[in-house]
């Protein structure tokens, strides 16, 4: 893509009440908009972050043999007052012009588990599992973390059906690994710890990604050696005894939750009625798993811990361009070649922006690109012509070198490599 | 994929309170889930006929050179406040915790010229071009059409912003062309028809389109000879005149609007200031256009079109598989061809529904067959194999014939062909 096509442009300076790293980074790249606090726009920049991280999830959730849905944001009241949540404050509530009320959805059991009802009868139609990834509404007091807390933001959520304990026990640990997969992959693997928090009736405890960041609402109790962590909320003397711990092998750490699971049990499905029939004839409740992650509050964790005074710093699996290639000087030779070279890059399918604008200073484009935050960066120059090519330089690192046109393949390898 | 492990059941009665055909239908055969009037979910079939078509209208937005944004649901009431929509019936409102009112968003061209306010500031910003594929919210008091009229909706808005009318004209002509490809490709580009609507202040007419069905909602007087059509709130004898029409060369039909294309001018950049500067340093307000499109209507719009008594039958294009291959009865050889056939599609990358169930009777598995509506089907039973191979049957056709495995390539062409 042409950057001179564009549809946004970088600004110097962030809005005065947007207080967080990551919104106040992305904002200044033109990633996202802030349409009020805790609500964000994402604009083409953001979206492809967005998408490459969802592509992600949706690939780990394939591998789980998980079907996906798209559910409805407006709830109905009487699904909700089942399960006794309707009454909690998260919910944001609307009403229709010729009566009654109606919630929006900050999460999914209720409705996941009342259409159910309608598939499943009998043993054989379990385990089901299903996903959708989906916008949520949650009318938090708080929204000044920019993409870490949001009022409206995109959640990945999962739910699992199951005819035994042991059913779920399984599908719960293969969908822990999923999710470890999912934070190696988009790059913060390394921080992200799994980490006991409150269960509930069904289960001692549930667990929590935790990536470590100054920026985090929460705080931790870690083991590095042990690989073991516990979320404050359940710090207690009697947690540690049970795992075996002791506190001053734990450091206490601040940390941004990323996803959680959970074994729900028959938490929904008894008084939503999600009953199947077992092999003997006789009713039972549906077991359940739900599991959830935020591909927004992912990208805003990146943004975090992957950044610099200058900008943003992308992890090549979830960058929206993989090679931003900059145009500096309007000479024959240099058009000729940054042309020539944006589309050889191009059409060996790798994903790349072309600063091709006339009208920008070098100083222009290159701020432009250390904010956007690209791995790779070219410059095409009258300077990194005469000596001898083109200017390589890899965002997370601080050396550039010239490199002859014909080295470039070890660097730029296309989709298909 | 194979049914056995398929999210959802069909189902032999679609809700009482259920009167629209294609929910009725989409119902029936597990591709939606009715939440409320008016309010949807998409299941795993149901969702890939929105993809697909979402696929295409995307396709058809990047010819055009638009770029894909998210914007939010929770929208400010001091942005449409400027444009004077804010009182408007259509919102469904909410209220943050914390005090504040917000509303959910049905449209988003306030949205959008508020934030280009950033990225737009000289002529050389212009033109652009955004889309996003988002739910809208509407608070309708009729919500019986089901997919044709919802609540909650999917729609592809996309808005285009000109330093000049005939930039803006030019642009509305492409996007009037890629309309015309999207209903085209869908399937229902035959029975769609470019009808005048009303204008506004900009322009003396907007454009819509609107597909025959006795379905839809809309009259329209339409000349099939020469391909025009007027929709009744404008029709009337100076509006004929102006188009050089007579009332007996127009019948009325009835119809359902897919979609629409509108000049808004200054509509909305003048109030909201959304300026820039022309080559003379001189402030203008940005000339703007929008166009909609729903994904959902459409679909809802092609289960009106093509289904029968028996189910739905979806075009290639949007279908969510292309084969639906059944395997009836239990014998070593039935299962082994089978078995065979299914892995050997869908190694050629063609998307198979795999109809592997061992406790549904052939009756079940054909009326299921029918009710989905997929293309394409293949049999195999001890029937098919004595007769020499497969049976084929096409969904929008009556007569099946057995084929030797040898002539299926010409049925089963896969991604690649």
């Amino acid at each position: 893509m042409k950057q001179s096509s564009l549809f946004i442009k970088t600004r110097k300076q962030a809005p005065a009440d947007e207080v967080s790293k990551n919104a106040r980074l992305l904002i200044r790249a033109g990633f996202i908009h802030k349409e009020a606090a805790g609500v964000y726009s994402y604009l083409p920049l953001g979206l492809r972050v967005l998408e490459r991280i969802n592509t992600i999830i949706r690939e780990e959730m394939a591998g789980l043999g998980a079907e996906e849905a798209a559910f409805t944001t407006l709830q109905n009241p009487e699904t909700w007052k089942k399960s006794g949540r309707w009454e909690l404050p998260v919910w944001f509530k609307t009403a229709l012009n010729d009566g009654g009320e109606l919630g929006l959805g900050w999460t999914h059991e209720e409705a996941v588990t009342a259409l159910m009802k309608n598939h499943v009868s009998s043993y054989k139609d379990l385990p089901r599992k299903i996903f959708q990834i989906h916008t949520k509404f949650r009318n938090e007091e708080r929204a000044k973390s920019g993409l870490l807390r949001g009022r409206e933001f995109l959640m990945k959520d999962l739910y699992s059906f199951h005819t035994t304990e042991e059913d779920l026990d399984a599908f719960y640990e293969k969908a822990k690994e999923a999710y470890r997969q999912i934070f190696e992959r988009v790059g913060i693997g390394g921080e992200t710890h799994v980490t006991l928090s409150s269960g509930g009736d069904f289960s001692p405890y549930s667990h929590e990604f935790q990536t470590l960041s100054p920026a985090g609402e929460d705080t931790i109790y870690l083991s590095r050696e042990k690989n073991i962590a516990i979320n404050q909320e359940i710090y207690t003397e009697k947690t540690r005894a049970s795992l075996g711990l002791s506190s001053d092998e734990l450091t206490e750490e601040t940390a941004i939750e990323v996803g959680n699971i959970f074994k729900l049990g028959t938490r929904f499905s008894a008084p939503l009625g999600l009953m199947y029939k077992d092999a003997k004839g006789e009713s039972q409740p549906v077991i359940m798993g739900s599991y959830g992650i935020g591909p927004g509050r992912i990208m805003g964790t990146i943004a975090e811990l992957f950044s610099d005074e200058r900008g943003l710093v992308w992890p090549e699996a979830v960058a929206p361009f993989s090679v931003h290639l900059l145009r500096i000087g309007n000479t024959d030779a240099v058009i000729e070649t940054a042309d020539a070279l944006y589309r050889h890059i191009a059409e060996k399918g790798e994903r790349v922006l072309f600063d091709d604008r006339e009208d920008a200073s070098a100083g222009e484009k290159f701020a432009d690109s250390d904010l956007f935050g690209i791995p790779l960066r070219l410059v095409v120059s009258e300077k990194s012509l005469s000596a001898g090519g083109i200017e390589v330089k890899k965002r997370n690192e601080n050396e550039s070198r010239v490199i002859p046109e014909s080295e470039l393949p070890a660097f730029v390898k296309g989709e298909s490599a």
